[in-house]
């Protein structure tokens, strides 16, 4: 762990960016999904890239963002080894207590009726939602970035908003 | 927990999604906010609605930021009993050692004479910021989606910075 | 913790907010990194402005975004007590096992022959990436904002992606 506390020089050339122009725009779509399980995690990165391509838009961001909040949005490795470490990881850090709880451990949220109080804060935990660059109309990611889903209350109707901003190019 | 590690096909519709063009720009405006408690959580959905109300832009992405590093600003439900479920889990995996710490566990950061180490470690895990999408000038939610502050070093005048970019729809 | 369930009035002009009109654009670049340390955390600040200024956009915000699934870009304090409290914290709650694990411990991605369970873990929970406003073709920061990049498998080269994304203001 670095003991530095003034900024670091990366070791980049300023020389390599690129400047894109062109007209403003915006497109969204909603993905609906419904898992098979209630814990389930899926990649999405080639749904994000088909949205991407769909739009026309050339150079800027997308967001990709669950619209329930017991859900995450995140990237990282599609290997089926680390989707198990990280629902068991999850389940230690945020463990699910079923509807009745458990003595002086159940959530305050089941009081609602709902037993789902870990999703909510699974969600928190493994990251509520990414944004992605876009260039030259695809997704620009790392050799291991792949956009996953995880759902933490599963077997019904979901949606997740793709949102693109940025520019046509000229 | 899936094992798939193929992409999963989603349930969308490609001929869904809204292309907007039109002017870019941005707007930005930070909220003053002062708790009254050291740990509170607060709904900001309507004040950052507000703001890009005001800003005139129609579609794009609204950025929530606390511009303080004690803070979070999240997304999920806006129910009395998680927020104490959310307060209380923080408590539990970044606790609060309090200025003198106990041996073995007080936080370093503590010795610049700072109380809240707490307060920097609760704010990563609960998530730092979040990126929201804009749509015919609302925001974009899904039922149950709603914009929050997080407070964990309050009782002081802090802000919240809201950056709206996106285009005026021609 | 507060047991208001309605949206509380934040203290704010709605005056104030700045709207700029422009040339859509979009810049990016990636910047490469080496770190000393398996686990180690780096200011990154200065290196970000230095692309929005080259970058030109003058308002709208930059994306700064690992190119790898073992590290993350967080904004908090630049201080090195904070820094060495963020790995311990990290450590206890997403342990490093290293590649023969422990057992009834181990991580399932360890059977794959990588070491690395825990940084693919460490990533989430710090946080995966952040987005910060661009202002007169500066960041916009509070006064301890600072971007920093965590490694938790370094020593080898990595990327970080800088992306803006805004207007050329006219």
């Amino acid at each position: 762990m670095s003991r530095k506390t003034s900024s670091v020089a990366v070791y980049c050339s300023l020389n390599m960016g690129t400047l894109v122009t062109g007209t403003a725009a915006t497109y969204v779509e909603e993905l609906w999904i419904n898992t098979d399980k209630r814990y389930e995690i899926m990649c999405i990165t080639q749904d994000v890239q088909n949205v991407i391509k769909q739009s026309g838009i050339t150079d800027g961001i997308v967001l990709v963002n669950p619209m329930h909040i017991t859900a995450s949005c995140y990237v990282n490795d599609l290997e089926s080894g680390l989707h198990h470490d990280i629902m068991n990881w999850l389940g230690k850090l945020a463990p699910f207590y079923g509807a009745d709880g458990k003595s002086g451990e159940e959530y305050h949220h089941h009081q609602t009726g709902e037993d789902n109080g870990d999703a909510h804060l699974k969600r928190q935990l493994l990251g509520q939602q990414v944004t992605m660059a876009v260039k030259n109309g695809q997704l620009h990611l790392g050799t291991w970035e792949q956009i996953h889903y995880a759902e933490f209350d599963g077997m019904r109707n979901k949606r997740i908003l793709v949102k693109v901003v940025g520019i046509i190019a000229q």
